[in-house]
């Protein structure tokens, strides 16, 4: 029992004794692991990190509960959701903002509705950087919240989300913000490689078999085969695990051009599936995510969205791993891949988790900081407000 | 820039690339650090840990834009959000079921509406052990959604919160099952008292002047000062620093009692204030608290519901921290604090961010793992189903 020796009473309430000594403290200097770990292989120059909150370095869970009720032995979730912002968008943000940093830059924007969203705008307010998110105006009031309770300035644009990239990476260009624009910044893949990184480290610098992995615009999946294979190309292993993409049955163009069979329109509806951080009609760089696949001798495969339910709750009641639905679609793919013989229960397979849903303390947004624009002298006016 | 050598393009994609080599790679073995590392200082035999899931080890913000917003030289956020469940509750749930699994105890129990219940909830999943909760009937849906999507089995408890913790109590004293109920089990100080050991070590093995921390049943607090007692008796300290509590003004019993005054009943009302983690009528350890609180030469403040949402969009928006309003407590509190002059603002001072509102990914709750209850007899016919 450690080393306790017996308890004494503190105003009714029982404190354990222990034989107490120097000895007993832990030795050494706490252990941090943060995706700087891997700094010589990211794009930052020597010198201290500025980034002010510690990124990556999540767990690789091996949830014995989980492993039994899916007869997968060999079984690990990556547990992206321990990220500042509660996903994997934070990598991508951190390292974005460590190069503005560096170079004097005070502004960062991006398009999104959701997570890259919030992690732009939390990781922009530790930093002491201003954040500028571009959103559909159907973009929903909650998640707004979250942008403006963090500071953001919020810009909505009635075209749509598409317009709304547009609007964002022209904006970057013309005020020389940071663009962290899924697929336009180099630097958003280099920062989630790290996740291949880490996975190797944490399996004792081994590669798993295959790693499911959620798939709406590209990066993730893309950037897991960019770290797998700088492991081959630093010669620290021969070969790569397969992916396997998961997309939701009702917005799976990326699983429809891999089956290289035709679409039905009710299989490219993004506003069909509860799995909103997936649901992308036109993937960024989708051609990248179909060619790393199929290099990886992977798969893309689709998921319905009772099955993406079925997989919330099995996460939280078989490994208390919290997660939303886009978040838990490793294990919606894991079951569809077992059916399809795609992977066979004994490998060493990692889910990744990207993220899970986190909440405003308030349920509204500011006003003062959203506003509707169609031009970027419009967000040019708004902002020197 | 790292080694970066130049890029490739990879089906419209821009990859970097290195001077690969196995010398890139990160070293050694990753950090790992959780509440684990002060073991000889909890009551847990040797032996590997069992709980599955890491705890603990949450970064100690240094916060860069917030201090200079406050004029806070030496300010310090030790963010417990990080935890798996988002809360400190996790640490006190993950000492309670590690001893539990030792023993082969199979069922936890508590009595709570908020964060304590969702850590047990969570944590018992991925344990693979059965959490039992107890609620009022006044029990939100969305928190009874979190509870039962982990699997818990609620019981709700008509006569209130003070009658489900006898219930609860009473099922783990009668059918041998871990209490992790508030009060009831040391425990829950000794997992929490760790959060002292590591903002030592974090801040290089040196004390802060002061730390401020919201205070609802009161183990939090009073598990930090036995934690920097416990610093000063394994003689690697000879002082401790002061506490400051924090309570709502609207339910603030163990501030009016501190200060020796009489209180209104305007100023116990659980249900007046937004900060329900912390809104206790009859704290648990209360007399504890005002004991630390004395001895430390600390001091008990309370704050309205503005101070405390003013204090959660601050943490957002200055140190891209997500807090509840009952977790952001002690920043408003440190404010009071400046104003009344309990405190300096160059001392060294530590905010406790004890948690943040997680979202279940469903709305609705699980009925049939919800069932009215009133004697020990249903809880077990229940349960027999």
């Amino acid at each position: 029992m450690g080393s306790v020796t017996g308890s004494v009473d503190l105003a009714g309430c029982e404190w354990l004794q222990y034989d107490y000594g120097a000895a007993r403290m832990a030795r050494g200097r706490p252990g941090l692991f943060t995706m700087w770990r891997y700094r010589e292989l990211l794009p930052i120059p020597d010198g201290p990190v500025r980034y002010p909150v510690p990124i990556g370095g999540t767990p690789l869970l091996h949830a014995p509960a989980l492993r039994q009720t899916l007869g997968t032995p060999y079984l690990w979730i990556k547990d992206e959701t321990r990220n500042p912002s509660a996903s994997n968008k934070d990598r991508a943000t951190a390292l974005v903002i460590e190069d503005g940093l560096r170079r004097g830059v005070e502004t960062i924007t991006t398009a999104s509705t959701g997570n890259a969203a919030v992690a732009t705008a939390f990781g922009a307010a530790a930093a002491g950087m201003r954040a500028v998110i571009f959103v559909s105006t159907d973009c929903l009031p909650e998640k707004l919240a979250l942008m403006t309770q963090a500071g953001a300035w919020v810009f909505q644009v009635r075209e749509g989300y598409a317009a709304a990239v547009d609007l964002s990476r022209a904006a970057a260009r013309t005020f020389g913000w940071l663009d962290r624009n899924t697929g336009a910044n180099p630097f958003t893949i280099e920062a989630k490689k790290t996740v291949a990184f880490e996975v190797w480290e944490q399996l004792g610098r081994r590669l798993p078999d295959v790693m499911i992995v959620p798939v709406g615009d590209g990066p993730t999946l893309v950037a897991l085969d960019k770290g797998f294979t700088e492991l081959v190309s630093c010669g620290l292993t021969t070969r790569q695990p397969r992916l396997i993409g998961v997309q939701a049955e009702r917005c799976q163009p990326l699983v429809r051009a891999w089956l290289d069979e035709p679409t039905r329109p009710a299989e490219l509806d993004p506003t069909a599936t509860i799995a909103d951080g997936i649901a992308v009609l036109r993937p960024a760089i989708g051609d990248a995510v179909l060619e790393v696949v199929r290099r990886d001798g992977g798969a893309m495969v689709s998921v319905t969205d009772d099955a993406l339910l079925s997989a919330v709750a099995t996460l939280a009641g078989r490994a208390g791993v919290g997660a939303e639905p886009a978040g838990a679609a490793a294990l919606a793919g894991l079951e569809k891949a077992i059916e399809h013989d795609l992977i066979n229960r004994t490998e060493t397979i990692v889910l990744l988790v990207t993220g899970r849903e986190v909440k405003a303390g308030q349920a509204t947004y500011d006003p003062s900081r959203v506003t509707v624009v169609e031009t970027l002298d419009e967000v040019e006016r708004a902002l020197t407000f």
